[in-house]
């Protein structure tokens, strides 16, 4: 028997996208509940705990210029930032030459140039979308650079950013991720870029006070009153039937009556829920064709962070490495050393492919190729792979092939009925990045809200079995 | 309350893959079931009854040189087959000047040319894959063709066959698909191509007389015992569990218990079933890239085939056109006039979204233009949108973007534990035709009979609930 219920709205998924959906809608006087198939909330974000009595940040973690509404979030649940650690220089093996880079900067140049006369909101708009559209990214670079070190760094630079090879990705689908997130450099940079800041506690604690807030019995949050609701932890939703007027909403044992859904997991995700009736063809389409990068992150701890004493900033790059980006992940004081490493795309593939020894021997050989011998003995060690997370299925977000934002692009946000889009993925404004999850959801928050404002509240048209 | 049933072997889809698939299994003596979403056999291929009397060959209905599985399949159950009427000339509009086919003619060659370096079993381990597989079809032509007109030809060639535009294929693919049918010819030509000749009574019958013999109560298909099963018919499946010895699959009011399953439908819908523990990573990155086509298929009824008069055979192709591809569709008697007509890709996209009235205007007015006025008032009309079928989600097949096969090739055909794939997708001679379903229906059984001989029976190690 299934625990019936009824809210003004239903969000699916408790990532950052689907819990500030809720609170906004609750802002609103409406009362909202959020089901999220797995037992924790936070999605790509989750502080990870080891079965040795550690705790990772497994997911999303940086916060960098530009990115205003989870720097709003985060202030408003009393979570701080601090500096990512980046003094001393950046470690590179292979592809560094200044040939090399001198070669890369003028076809980095190009694509920001490109990538500006992308309207944010409607990349399939731009003057030149189905020209950008038709082909790879890999094409283009092929048609730009011939050097292989330089092609070999590009193809790294944009492996690491969207966890996807460059023969993989639309080019138009490249200048709208540039475009989303303001410029190449914002994408790929340490200070001043994306992965500036981290947050103290992990990213993690954004979605948890977001959670308890939801779920707190005084229905309060210190912003003024809030409709009812709640958040319902390990109910996956397997079927929304929905019309113009409501829906209902089936999950692991919960049936929830509703006048909106706002469906905020991945793409991938989505499409495995029943819809009833069908979606529309374009958002199927949608379905068929985004798929999620594939990202294996490493953390390894040290006694210390030894590299510093090198000079170095613990950031490391290579085209030729398994692990091809590492950055400095020591907590604030220092008083213990800890990296991260990126494991995407290709590498990622391949390093999936191997046993668990082998994978952790591939990984740290990379570590003691860009720091050294001290880098082989790490305390501890731990390895998330995304694509094996049923709930995930791939880091960091979704991507598209050739062809398919100038067709389906506009079915991204375009709600369905009752059924409002949010996630990542979803946003205009830093696409598949936290940042961008906050602003989905506040997005698909008020368009719920404003549907529904005027209308007369009571059971919706579709009812319970 | 679920039905709980018993089977060696659960096939999961009963088109004309899945069907083959049961009756091998069942030659084999092993018993098998096959459960089906919809409430009738044969998937793609359909003998769909319209609301005023009449019935239209809504799917795949034609058999060509080489196809030899459905050939064996068409006798062995007793389905005659009849020449495509083919006399008189083509009709075409636009594109046809000698200079554009001189032209089209050298790039179509070098087009087989390569197909013919792909090894047809591993299309990934083709030399050139990599370089193939990181361009648009879209990009290649380019490189080729600068003549408009030429251009055009050749996009409505492609698009045409494959149901997807050339922007959005990767180019290993449509070198693949190729392969797969012989040439290109093959895949274009009525005489000496997939579209020589028709079933009598339509190829959906081939499916019906399958389920038939599924379901006797005597056990023999007359080719020697056969084990036990049938059709469950309006039972979708939404889940499987599954191990190495065996697994469960849930369908809507019915559990089977089994040792192997074989999932012959759609890639788009076999992602749609949820399997614990997930399918592989490699899988579900398949998964989320391979698309359906996009096709809406047209039948037109006039009292007579009035165009034979003017000598022309009722083929008609524009890339000018809504309605792209056109062929004679009449009786063998020629008692009434019929025509069949494509639209396809960008062409489906754009007519979907136009209310009824203008669609059928829009696509009778091609006819016209093809055939003149006499065109204007078909006796019958009926438009079939395969992208707006639930249990099939587009047509003709499923197609992949750059970068998918040289990475997530090898998953399409590996079982996954007790898991076998089939389906037209999944063939690698006729890959997306009915030939190809039968083809994978035949390879699925083998596999699962050569896995399932010397060991023994009883129930697997997954248990229902």
């Amino acid at each position: 028997m299934s625990v019936e219920e009824y809210a003004d709205v239903t969000v699916v998924g408790a990532g950052l996208a689907g819990l500030v959906a809720a609170r906004d809608v609750r802002r609103a006087g409406l009362s909202a509940i959020v089901v999220e198939a797995r037992d924790r909330v936070g999605g790509r974000t989750w502080n990870r705990p080891m079965p040795d009595g550690w705790t990772i940040e497994a997911g999303g973690q940086y916060i960098g210029p530009t990115q205003d509404r989870l720097a709003a979030l985060a202030e408003e649940v009393g979570v701080e930032t601090f500096p990512t650690y980046y003094e001393g220089r950046t470690t590179w093996r292979g592809a560094r030459t200044p040939e090399t880079f001198e070669l890369a900067r003028p076809v980095l140049d190009e694509l920001d140039r490109l990538a500006a006369e992308i309207p944010v909101e409607a990349p399939w708009q731009a003057e030149r979308a189905r020209e950008w559209d038709a082909q790879t990214l890999h094409t283009w670079l092929s048609s730009r650079v011939t050097e292989p070190t330089t092609m070999a760094l590009l193809r790294l630079a944009f492996s690491s950013v969207l966890a996807a090879e460059a023969d993989e990705l639309s080019l138009l689908h490249v200048l709208t991720y540039i475009r989303s997130a303001g410029s190449t450099s914002m994408l790929t940079d340490v200070a001043g870029g994306a992965q500036e800041r981290r947050f103290s506690g992990g990213s993690h604690l954004l979605a948890v006070r977001l959670a308890e807030r939801l779920s707190s019995p005084t229905g309060t949050d210190g912003a003024g009153a809030m409709g009812g609701g709640g958040v319902r932890l390990g109910s996956p939703v397997h079927r929304i039937r929905h019309n113009r007027d409501g829906a209902v909403v089936e999950a692991a044992g919960r049936l929830i009556t509703t006048r909106r859904v706002i469906v905020a997991v991945p793409i991938a995700l989505a499409d495995r829920i029943a819809y009833e009736p069908a979606l529309p063809s374009s958002r199927r389409q949608l379905h068929q064709r985004m798929a999620t990068g594939v990202t294996i992150k490493i953390h390894c701890r040290y006694e210390t962070p030894f590299w510093r004493a090198d000079g170095r900033s613990g950031s490391a790059l290579s085209p030729e490495e398994c692990v091809s980006a590492v950055f400095d992940d020591s907590p604030p004081d220092g008083s213990y050393g800890a990296l991260i490493g990126f494991v995407v795309a290709d590498r990622a593939r391949a390093l999936a492919r191997l046993p668990a020894g082998d994978r952790r021997a591939a990984v740290v050989g990379s570590f003691v190729r860009y720091f050294g011998r001290q880098a082989m003995q790490p305390t501890h060690y731990a390895e998330t792979d995304w694509s094996t997370e049923d709930w995930t299925h791939g880091c960091y977000g979704s991507n598209l092939p050739p062809g398919a934002w100038t067709r389906y692009g506009p079915a991204l946000r375009e709600p369905v009925g009752a059924i409002h889009w949010a996630g990542a993925e979803t946003s205009a404004i830093w696409m598949n990045y936290m940042d961008g999850a906050v602003r989905s959801g506040e997005r698909a928050a008020a368009e719920v809200v404003a549907a529904l404002a005027g209308t007369p509240g009571g059971g919706p048209a579709v009812q319970a079995k």
